[in-house]
């Protein structure tokens, strides 16, 4: 990377460094360079090459040439990108009428009501807001309320948003983006890192504990313990699920309550459940969910057990103003649809097996990888500098991804140090899109795995 | 109101009691009972008899019985309910493609400097986000990083939106959701509170000045003030506009910056310009920019002076997955496209200029009546007991908010005792209805004012 690259974007994955922006064609040069002149701080492009595209669907886009790539990458777009039936039920809103929360609506109660009864009934309590962030902001701000606690414990390489209270207890942001004072880290749940003689259900318990114990030292009562249900940021850890109900015992017994982030996991992402907690057995006494929620169409939720979010609810107005309104809705109940009609959960399941298999296959014999993780159509793939050390190996990793992109396959990186190939179609992935993958990925791996 | 409304409902303005539920048409009951069971925290109907609509079109809306109900309150579809134009450009881009700021969109430079273009050229660089509230969040997280400091100057009743950073310094949420320890509350720009022999102008200085010494006393440096540049939700001051600059000088002076919360009054709501703080004659740190923007499609905005911003972009990561992909660009680009193609600044000052005359002139004999405030199609009337004490009467004022809905025009109040009529119509709002508003308002004045 050349000099010109700053601190925030050095901590970035799979990022266009603006010093090769010469070498770039000559359109997408004077487009980034109108672009570095009028957006503000924090924008960045992946690939070494940016890519541009005008059209989309299923799990294809479209460049102004009509190229053909594969996203291997997008999880808003969850059913596909421009599907038929989310397209067609926002421009019926949008045609209608848009009106707030603050006005009777029937299609925000219907679907209010379909998406709780996606998740077990002690989850009864569902506000909207737009995004992610937004959705974790008020998750913490209504388990602070409840505990009277501010002790926040996440994952080592967390993300859960970009507001200003989010930002501090997501750590993967880097330093740039310094931590809240209350806010603990513990090992994302990857069985490697439990002391010898323990399991990982007794490690994640123990460090759970000791983060309590520390906050307690400080003074900090502990109020929630947050955690993506996919580890996304941390490296993608879906496996083994036999450790959250220590986690959860303990954080309940510090007076404290356990949000489940689903902005990454929800939807069926992960193939077998639509929640990704389900997979853990346990019921979470918050759950927010965004990305996928509205196919693009900007929307997030937060699910509550009504005892958590009650006394809030009685002392505190929340108003969103766009949140819950006729076309978010509209998207949100639009993509419930398509998840029941075409049965993407199933197609999810099955493609997902084929793709983890396939990629399995290719990298067996790699002396460079250390583990192929996930599921459904969530996949990490940890690159590293040799199998003794698992020394992670970002270069290797960001070429993979840039010859793959050079193939028209668009996938990315994940990790602490950005060396875990994130592999995370739209759940519109067909079987058709698992062979173009592999087929891909098998001439790059040859050469670079 | 009955003894089942809440702490946070009893502070808002015209909110539906929920212990009259059972006075309401049987449909609307049962739709208002499943809401109640399933929504979350915080949730409020406006009007003693709450509304539903199924269409709209320009300042009106349609019941699914087809009456026609004339909207003066919504600012959010700001050029029209279900704007033609802007139903075009977004089905449009939905049928096309949603990619993020991650990948290069023309459409998005095209976007960024067509905005800058309506601004100060010193206001050069544009970040996106999906509410006001991330807007001012992102806007405060700036300004702390860049001054170093962390006190805030507001209005004593400001609203600036609802993340747990924003609501500390939003006082109009009233005591469940308590300040920050370094936040100070100051005078709205009423001319009524300048203390005997003292301008306007000379108050507000001398309320910025006691404020930053208060904050420094208590080892507080200044970050920013932030200013609703309409200052909605103390009552609507759009008048005189003489005292900015003085009140800037001293934020400066004490390191700070100064934040123009443009949520409200931007985009042309007051005629006499597109944003309201060109009226003031000074040029803002950083804007903040939302509700119309996309009129309706969740969009918000943040435009700084590059030297505020650098050194946090430089810094710290910042991407908002939704901000700024296609679906918000285009129809936020629509937006600008019918701002432009209608004149609509022109057709605000001037039907902006019979509503308010209409008003003053309905209302200049009524004891119950103290000011009518307001510029463009922003207009405030202070309801009070009687005009010697000024003491505000907010249930008159409710009265008269449940007369004109009755009637089906659509107002609502503001101010911190929700005693002031807020007027504020779609600015699609033509003579039309402003003729069809003064008849209603004449007869319901005739009667409660």
């Amino acid at each position: 990377m050349t000099a010109t690259l700053n601190r925030a974007i050095a901590s970035f994955p799979n990022v266009f460094d603006p010093g090769a922006l010469s070498a770039l064609p000559d359109h997408l040069q004077e487009t980034i360079r109108r672009r570095n002149e009028v957006l503000g701080p924090g924008y960045m492009l992946m690939y070494r090459e940016p890519v541009e595209f005008v059209s989309g669907r299923g799990a294809h886009l479209y460049d102004h040439k009509g190229n053909d790539f594969l996203d291997v990458y997008n999880n808003v777009p969850c059913v596909g990108h421009a599907h038929p039936r989310v397209v067609e039920a926002v421009s019926r809103q949008l045609a209608a009428v848009n009106t707030n929360t603050r006005y009777v609506q029937e299609a925000l109660v219907d679907y209010a009501e379909r998406l709780l009864a996606t998740l077990p009934s002690e989850l009864s309590k569902l506000s909207l807001a737009c995004s992610g962030s937004e959705a974790n902001d008020l998750a913490m701000r209504v388990a602070k309320f409840h505990t009277g606690g501010e002790g926040i414990i996440v994952t080592r390489n967390a993300y859960h948003g970009i507001t200003s209270e989010v930002s501090r207890f997501s750590p993967s942001l880097g330093k740039g983006s310094p931590l809240g004072p209350a806010v603990r880290l513990i090992d994302p749940p990857d069985p490697r890192l439990a002391v010898p003689g323990s399991t990982l259900a007794e490690h994640m318990r123990a460090q759970v504990r000791g983060a309590i114990e520390d906050l307690e030292r400080h003074g900090y009562r502990l109020a929630a313990l947050i955690s993506d249900c996919a580890y996304s940021s941390d490296g993608i850890f879906t496996d083994p699920v036999d450790y959250m109900q220590g986690v959860v015992d303990e954080v309940h017994a510090a007076g404290g309550v356990y949000i489940a982030d689903e902005v990454q996991s929800g939807f069926a992402r992960l193939g077998d459940s639509m929640w990704g907690f389900t997979r853990h057995g346990v019921v979470p006494d918050i759950v927010t969910m965004g990305k996928p929620m509205g196919n693009g169409v900007p929307v997030s939720g937060v699910v509550f057990r009504p005892e958590v979010s009650e006394e809030f609810g009685r002392n505190v107005r929340y108003f969103n103003t766009f949140a819950g309104s006729s076309i978010p809705v509209a998207a949100a109940a639009a993509v419930l649809d398509v998840l029941e009609e075409e049965n993407v959960q199933q197609r999810v399941l099955e493609n997902g097996a084929l793709l983890r298999a396939g990629i399995e296959e290719l990298t067996r014999e790699s002396p460079y990888v250390a583990e192929v993780r996930g599921r459904g159509l969530y996949v990490g793939v940890e690159i590293v500098k040799d199998r003794e050390t698992l020394a992670p190996d970002r270069g290797r990793a960001e070429d993979v991804i840039s010859d793959m992109r050079d193939r028209r396959v668009l996938i990315s990186a994940s990790g602490p140090v950005a060396n875990v190939l994130k592999i995370r179609p739209p759940l519109a992935f067909s079987s058709a899109d698992v062979t173009r993958f592999l087929d891909t990925f098998a001439e790059v791996a040859k050469e670079r795995l």
